[in-house]
């Protein structure tokens, strides 16, 4: 029986299909490093958990399929701290962020239509295009300059009849990269020149470094019907199970058809909801704790990158993942390899090759990702067996 | 900014655009006896409840793309109490039986593909169809004979070049409807010879009365590559709000690739699924317990039709839905009366006109659904004021 052209096509994660080769690992006794996923170790804030422990409804019944009001009204609250000035009705609370870009998707795009994304990209981007039919055009960026934007002129060569909307992810995963205010605003200049939705991805919002302000799409003069933000908890309460995220528009119209992809399937996860509602007043100290954290596991991971020969990595200033390009052919290969064949003392480190995060063919093949979610201690003893698989490696390519 | 078309021509909710209505019913004073929504008011059980009491990681992390090992697991087991022999690899857990029904479309059609589903049918499957690009066949069946599915030819004959599924809602949302085992062979038969696949939605599985069994698309033979099941725990244990479904086939290249969709998202919510599992231990007398409830709910609403003159409704064996034609023109514009216009001791009735439930158009125009989902005492009282309302409305109009 034959399957959907889409069903063959959509692309299977390359983060996880390294996993097979993982398990093997750790049959072997092999302690792994993970390095390669964006799942915090953080410890989820107790505000929320408490909820769950307290939750005392008989009936575990639907919600609203915009959100439960208490948590959209609060959530206006969070982002006026964030200098976002938005209303409850302009929320659709959503399952995760994945599934407020899948309706940013549907309400923007038909299928066929294109929408420009910076690469190297959150690899699920892929998996929403197929899913909605949509075409990404891929906007390359490079390690050499920390994955700035292109010029004007590069970008615009891009748009065609069919593109709908430009979509960045900011703070950037994979890159790390915090576009400035400057450059949003040129990318809205773009947008409103071509009538282009920007549809930006701000799940990184708090994880900004080295003093940079993070820009929101909501916050530019002049974008209200063209701005559509996606947003989730999942990474800035450390509570990726608790699968809630939001779509925000000021377009009234847009936010009024996207609630219809939103009725058909009913509610975001209720509990949850109230978990994420619990964590809105989560005082400034909690950010302040674990920013300075990862602010530290940067700098360990940048440090210890820079002690590799022939490296390329810029420093990023966002998110928890940096990307650096690295003397060998092909980063698949060798991170396989520092899988199947590599170990020092009995422990080896996974991190993601950064092919899959783009969409053109044989870019990036000799990058790699790591997402550094794992305490200092931890993240020198595995960016010191990083260095000294990658030497090995080399010498074995070598003889 | 002009939206995708698929935006423009996504169905709103049929049943919430009566809301409103219902908002200012309220705001006046007017109590509502709610039959017009699938929400139980039976208690969540006490095992999954305690669940999220007594959650004690410290981390609430994402779990597998598939679903937790250990509810998979313990998902064979509840099956197997229903005759459905399948393995934990055949399961995807999904993001409550919405997501699982996308998943399914977009595993089995592309874009333009065709899916045959007997009208009238759960009324989000247009939003599912509008979201993956995928037309709905309908294929008619009728209240005078409670809905059963008609000859084999008349089926046969909407199968064209593009047709991928026929797609059965069993025990029936909205007619209550059950197919005998004969008759999902005679589906089956029809499936088999034209290799469609047939996906059946089983999410009222337990809800069976009259001594009706029920047959899963999983336990005829000679299915194994055609049969897809969609599930949820939603009304099986009153947990709506906690969005855990189930996509289950046998056919390992269908798994493989729906698997492909599901990482996109990368995981259904994770507390919520620790639930479901708590659920499963439940002893039968649980089940024994509330089908009694709503077999004797049943009853009642069915007895209060019969009271009304010129109804047809033929007493449905499954679901906590029933289906009565009336003797009226509009059933939208008496829906939409009962909550404006008319109330008798400050009290009124909302039920779903079911012509939102049929594709094709002016069919079931004459048609109410409703839901069973309050107790014996309420139910009573709602019919007699369905019953006094319909008389006033009939009178009105005649006047």
């Amino acid at each position: 029986m034959k399957l959907s052209k889409r069903a063959e096509n959509v692309q299977a994660s390359p983060i996880r299909k390294l996993m097979p080769f993982a398990n093997n690992a750790k049959k072997k006794g092999t302690h792994i490093y993970h390095l390669n996923i964006g799942q915090p170790d953080i410890e989820t804030p107790k505000e929320m958990l408490n909820v769950y422990k307290n939750f005392a409804e008989k009936v575990l019944a639907y919600g609203p399929s915009q959100g439960l009001e208490l948590y959209r009204n609060n959530l206006v609250k969070y982002y006026q701290k964030h200098q976002i000035e938005i209303k409850a009705d302009d929320i659709i609370v959503t399952t995760a962020g994945s599934e407020a870009i899948v309706f940013a998707l549907l309400t923007a795009c038909d299928e066929g239509d294109e929408v420009i994304i910076p690469e190297p990209f959150y690899t699920n981007y892929n998996g929403f295009a197929t899913m909605t039919g949509v075409k990404i055009v891929p906007l390359t960026t490079y390690a050499e300059n920390g994955f700035a934007l292109p010029s004007s002129e590069k970008i615009s060569k891009l748009i065609t009849p069919r593109t709908r909307a430009i979509m960045l992810c900011n703070p950037g995963n994979p890159t790390g990269a915090v576009y400035p205010k400057s450059e949003i605003e040129r990318i809205c200049e773009i947008a409103i020149a071509n009538n282009l939705f920007v549809v930006s991805d701000e799940v990184y919002r708090e994880f900004v470094y080295d003093g940079m302000v993070h820009t929101s799409i909501l916050d530019i003069a002049g974008m209200e019907d063209l701005a559509i933000m996606v947003d989730s908890i999942s990474k800035r309460y450390s509570a990726c199970g608790a699968r809630i995220g939001c779509l925000i528009s000021k377009n009234k119209t847009f936010i009024s058809a996207a609630i219809k992809f939103a009725q058909a399937r009913l509610c975001p996860p209720t509990i949850d909801q109230f978990a994420a509602n619990a964590a809105i007043d989560i005082e400034e100290k909690y950010f302040k704790t674990i920013i300075a954290e990862y602010d530290k596991r940067r700098n360990v991971v940048f440090e210890e990158l820079q002690k590799v020969d022939d490296i390329i990595c810029i420093k990023p200033t966002g998110a928890f993942y940096i990307i650096a390009k690295l003397p060998i052919e092909n980063a698949d290969d060798f991170a396989k390899w520092m899988l199947e064949e590599y170990s020092l003392n009995g422990e080896t480190v996974m991190f993601a090759p950064a092919a899959g995060f783009y969409a053109t063919p044989n870019v990036g093949k000799n990058e790699v990702r790591f997402a550094y979610i794992l305490n200092e201690n931890d993240l020198r003893k595995a960016m010191h067996i990083f260095r000294e698989g990658l030497k090995t490696y080399q010498n074995r390519i070598n003889t």
